[in-house]
């Protein structure tokens, strides 16, 4: 469940996260019906994911079955324990994280010329340092690989988004967490405590039609 | 696609990087027949992922349209330019990491003290410093909240790990590969090196049916 105060609806702020992280889970379909989640380095460019690897294994006969896919990002900044805001109940326990989930069809990319395109991107993203030869299609080392590979692309159809940095508390008990993660001072607290401040609290957002209270510790 | 020489079958590994890590990414089918990913925390406890989550949200409608699940939690280690081992092709650019996935069935919990259990184990991986009430369905103050939240267990019919370490190099790429990251030294590339240096490689493991050569980036 998606509640209105993380939603994140900001292109740039889609963008940013996911050109810096470096993979994510594709969700495919199987001929029998059941799911398959894989793990894998991707790019994202104007709006298409792209993503690499055998033209052989299961995920392939998934995106053959099926072309409906399904590609989740997501990282977590801290986990925040139950004391930061209650001494006694366990259920304030829960994590701050950012997530963007995208759907649409998987198209197996045929072309060489999109293939070493879309390569390049991959590598710019992921090796930004360069220290190779351009990858291209009318190279013939690089054509012969290029043919022995897949090469998939996702144009999504919808993303959501979810950035969660405790936008449902109220004041007290969002300076209860910001006063917790910076005297506990792990890895990430500090950064996390910045994206509490500078997240918009759903009690200053204008309201709108909210689905029912419920648990919301799902990502 | 699987290759052998990056199989992890000890149960104890596997244990251990699902302790280690603290959320996957869950897949599940809607009605339509399209996937869903949904990152989530979750606790692995004997065979067994405890999660939990919203009672009306999305999930919950494709767990009602299908039990069938897979879940991935995946841990990146290092990206490996490709310029650690040749000097001009992009092509060895690849990631060290470790992933692991489960496909079975998911259940939706509905007996009260089962869902205290679950919910203990998961602050006690999360919260190991405690800092809260005990969690007991015979607590007013938690059975009523127990009640308005969704756990789900997934009985793992089949897990595989894949632990890529450079195990498909021969030794003088692995040297390379060591010697770019020990002198690089970014945030896990001594902890990734150590990695590499512990991983048998596919040389000195019993040879068995080989899948044809292909590209084996995907995690």
């Amino acid at each position: 469940m998606r509640r209105e105060e993380f939603g994140i609806t900001e292109e740039q702020e889609i963008n940013e996260f996911l050109s810096g992280m470096s993979f994510g889970f594709l969700g495919t379909v199987g001929e029998n019906g059941h799911p398959r989640v894989t793990p894998l380095n991707y790019v994202y460019h104007q709006g298409i994911f792209y993503f690499h690897g055998s033209r052989i294994g299961e995920k392939m006969k998934h995106l053959k079955a099926s072309p409906y896919v399904s590609f989740s990002v997501a990282d977590e900044y801290a986990v925040i324990p139950s004391y930061f805001t209650d001494p006694s109940l366990a259920c304030p326990a829960t994590s701050y994280f950012k997530s963007v989930t995208a759907s649409g069809r998987a198209e197996i990319v045929q072309d060489l010329e999109e293939k070493a395109a879309a390569f390049s991107l991959l590598m710019k993203k992921l090796q930004p340092e360069g220290g190779y030869d351009p990858i291209e299609a009318s190279n013939p080392v690089y054509a012969s690989r290029l043919r022995n590979v897949a090469v998939v692309k996702i144009a999504a159809d919808h993303i959501s988004a979810k950035f969660k940095f405790g936008q449902n508390l109220n004041t007290d008990k969002r300076e209860q967490v910001l006063c917790g993660l910076e005297s506990r001072g792990a890895q990430r607290d500090l950064e996390t405590a910045e994206h509490i401040r500078s997240s918009i609290p759903v009690s200053r957002k204008k309201k709108t039609a909210m689905e029912p209270q419920a648990a919301d510790d799902d990502y």
